[in-house]
């Protein structure tokens, strides 16, 4: 057996959103989420949470769909990156190298996940610089006095028809590990949840109920970080107040136990508010394996869990 | 330059405490803080947080003086683990290996820093059996329904003459990553925090106010977590309640932003109930210096330091 | 119109439960919920959550079936009791005298509302007397350092088949102001919900879904307060890991606006655990009104409510 | 003994406050506190909450120094109105009738405690018509998604040379209940704590430092209430990231439980930011009497009071 090593990837992140209602997705991540924005380049705009030590972390770009446009992944290294580009090509699943990722990002390789998901590696980046320093001289910028306190992109959760090919995909080529995952009575896996750091959840594939019928390279959430569950709370109340699309209301997940809060922005993203969550020190922590009867009983606390929740994605998809 | 990899530490503990008073100090982790007694030998006493891996993260031993045993690191494998020890032993602080570094825990190399606090670096380790397995099939153990809910031994905070010679050390032998440190008008380090993970400290060194008069070896504090800050103002009311010697009211800190309550066990520890903190992500964070003059704001939110702060540590010193 | 006064009650409790399984359900107010037995006669165990101010706000009594005993409200003054005790017989519902009410409660008047649940309304009360005053003198005793954190009996849901009479009743005869009120389509009351203080809901009547069949005196649950969110979803983990029956994952109810925690104790009566909720200042405050289309988007932020919250009360119903 | 009865004053409130920079101080009460402007007449601007019932809570009034203006109390009915009022006259402190007492408020009648300080009492009032009606039917506004969610002025603590007078004051010729008082080794008071509903404080005399010297009148601060202490954490970050002076960083007091945040507005006067507090539901509960010693404790948890909360009003004393 091979020694056990830390991941070449040290996180995921920036990641760009399409959206058919562009003006009301900037004005939904700024006014609800408290995010800012950095940069306008084309039809494309791009935000930052409060704490985000990169000039952004999120990308909205006008398109006919909604969905994931592409979601980076920052290397520890450029030698790091050179292992995991030649992993996938290897893999067959490149795309080839661009000169700058994009807006703040250096050179980068673009390559796709079996199930069609665009992705970006990189390992140079520009950093945010506060203009002003307060007390808080350790954060990247200054806390947001409106909407609630988004302190950065958080994780992905992306549907896939094969999710057990994604997870060896992104194990075995991009050195993900896998800390949870589902495995349904009829032998395939119902979701994988990776990382490549303490925190419990980064990288999540789960079934696409659709995908018997075609659908692909869909999204199911992009989450993003608040400091607190009282913060998820107060974000509901404030989506809640402003006609907000509130799917799933705030409770915990078993799986991976983060606090969550679920709604649609406005261009049909499924977005979280998330809070907490597991944490895992151990470098040969055992993947907990959670059972289809586990999972009938619904997210913690015995709490059902919202019927779309298991089937909305986006692009939406339309069985012919 | 060489290229930025993660580091072979992948965490820190278990720790080892000393206390004159056993008996009140087992009661005081049981007790007031949550925590379990799995294991007794000689005169020690082994216990763990609700959310530990390992068997036990603290080991409370009899003895005529409060102060540290010794603190573990867990390496990500055998090979890191010789790696380690190699650089340990060139840098002539090595004490040799142990057959079992101690109940659970494998074959472990013991060694001093700089100031003559004992560590033990290890890689095997036994991990805990959960007995019931409930809903929450992800945790290592069971919530407790008394006390505060701690869910593991956290960080370290120790105190030194020397912080350049022993960050140096720590970085420079042990592989740890500096976040924040300490500058003073003198040129001399006040502190420095450190971490193997995205977690913002594990490592902290600070100035022991009495080594000018000898003083060595000695112990700042041990924090263990709590997953809210509403949990670490609720330790407080039942410290309060219980005569634990309350030191420093819960707030926050500036350096590492994480959440505090601190108070001395009976044995004359001093014990922190922490949670929150600040999470690095980028593999080439830069360290974020605080001047003589910013810590003299105090803590967060201008919270003036407490006076013991600055000196108190174990064992007591008392200047001759 | 006559004038405006505050009401002759001045708060609700102590509160009687009966329960087929009396030493369990004891179990779970001491071991669940932190609460302390400080007395025990006959089938009766006697209970107090750590800030009550009386002697006990919590009897457990052994019961062929789970239901209400009885529920107390205490009056400023006998002058106002006397006042109350008139209008009770005016109304025909009149028990009679007790000289003493129960255990640490003085002369009091039993009466039942119009739909057959029992009441006692008293001035006089025995206070408890806290034991050893720490520096927290304005409390009523010391906070558990077990299970969470009860502080009282906080409100009362009472299940009828006429929502409109027992509002009457209680507004009327009783002297409560309505503070909200579910008004259904078909012209009746769906719920009624009402106060003596600012707090914003002390006496709930709810439609008991079995009246047609003949239900009535039926329980829907009794409320224990814990002051903070948080403590709410500590509940929850708690309840989990020791399997509690948990009907109701912790969320904010829209009427009221309490967050709550529901579920079963073991003699079969459900229990909230509640926090937060609405305060009344103005005296002449409009009663809110709720259509049934408002009910049917749930609890806040358009959380589902779970079905057997609309049937399910003590002692159960068997149709015939 | 006569009959105990509720109080005839149902609340405080509004407050108007003096301001040497009117046009800083509206801009700390709409970016830092989340109230927003409903009204401007003269040199005053009016705000709320957005929970306030009444169109407004706060004045903020253009003066050449700090201070209080007036506050107000609304009574229970038109005649607990002129009983008041006629207890006052008999206490030789009636200023006389308004028929207007201000903006939104109807007929009231203005007098002076025996400090000098200025109150207006009344009965009739408008309310605020939400505009917008969500989900949130019970609520009396619109939860900001800007600053922290005020969502009332909840409680006034204001100086005085003689607490004892100012208490008999209160509570003899309006009505208020004493809660908790403070009595020093000299036989005076050192404060008082009074209330006209379960929450533990609403009106407060504190010593005033300098009334030896002819300081009268003066303001100690106006409190404004959010719902979980974790807000009052979040007021204080978001004070330092904005420069907003903060003396006392967020604790929680031992006289009346409140978690507190304290600073200064631009105009001088200081202001907290309050959630939590005993709720006292016993007609004939005991007043709770803390010692000198008791006091030298500090705040709860042993944090030490900051000096200047011991000295420091409004407007400024200058000793001759």
């Amino acid at each position: 057996m091979s020694e056990l090593t830390p991941p070449d990837i040290a996180h995921l992140g920036p990641i760009e959103l399409l959206t058919p209602r562009p003006q009301e997705s900037v004005e939904f991540f700024t006014e609800m989420m408290g995010m800012e924005v950095v940069h306008r380049a084309g039809q494309s705009v791009y935000l930052r949470g409060w704490d985000d030590y990169q000039i952004w972390s999120l990308k909205l770009t006008e398109s006919p769909q909604a969905g994931m446009g592409y979601c980076g992944f920052r290397t520890w290294s450029p030698e790091a990156l050179e292992r995991r580009v030649a992993l996938i090509e290897q893999a067959g699943l490149g795309r080839g190298w661009e000169e700058q990722g994009d807006f703040g990002v250096g050179r980068a390789y673009a390559f796709d996940d079996p199930d069609g998901h665009r992705f970006k590696l990189y390992s140079e980046v520009e950093r945010y610089e506060k203009r002003v320093v307060t007390d808080f001289k350790n954060v990247h910028g200054k806390q947001p006095n409106r909407a609630i306190a988004v302190k950065r992109f958080d994780h992905l959760n992306i549907l896939a028809g094969d999710i057990r090919a994604q997870r060896d995909f992104a194990v075995g080529t991009l050195g993900y590990r896998e800390y949870e995952r589902i495995e349904l009575d009829d032998g395939t896996l119902g979701g994988s949840w990776m990382s490549v750091t303490i925190a419990a959840h980064e990288l999540i594939y789960t079934k696409d109920a659709f995908a018997p019928q075609g659908a692909h390279g869909r999204l199911h959430h992009a989450a993003f970080w608040v400091d607190t569950r009282e913060e998820c709370l107060r974000a509901a109340d404030i989506w809640i107040e402003n006609e907000v699309y509130v799917e799933f209301a705030p409770s915990k997940h078993n799986v991976a136990q983060g606090f969550f809060l679920y709604g649609y922005e406005p261009g049909g993203n499924r977005i979280e508010v998330t809070s907490g969550g597991r944490l895992v020190y151990a470098p040969d922590e055992p993947c907990v394996v959670w059972t289809q009867a586990d999972r009938a009983k619904g997210q913690a606390w015995h709490n059902q869990t919202v019927q779309t929740f298991h089937t909305y994605g986006t692009p939406p998809f339309e069985p012919a």
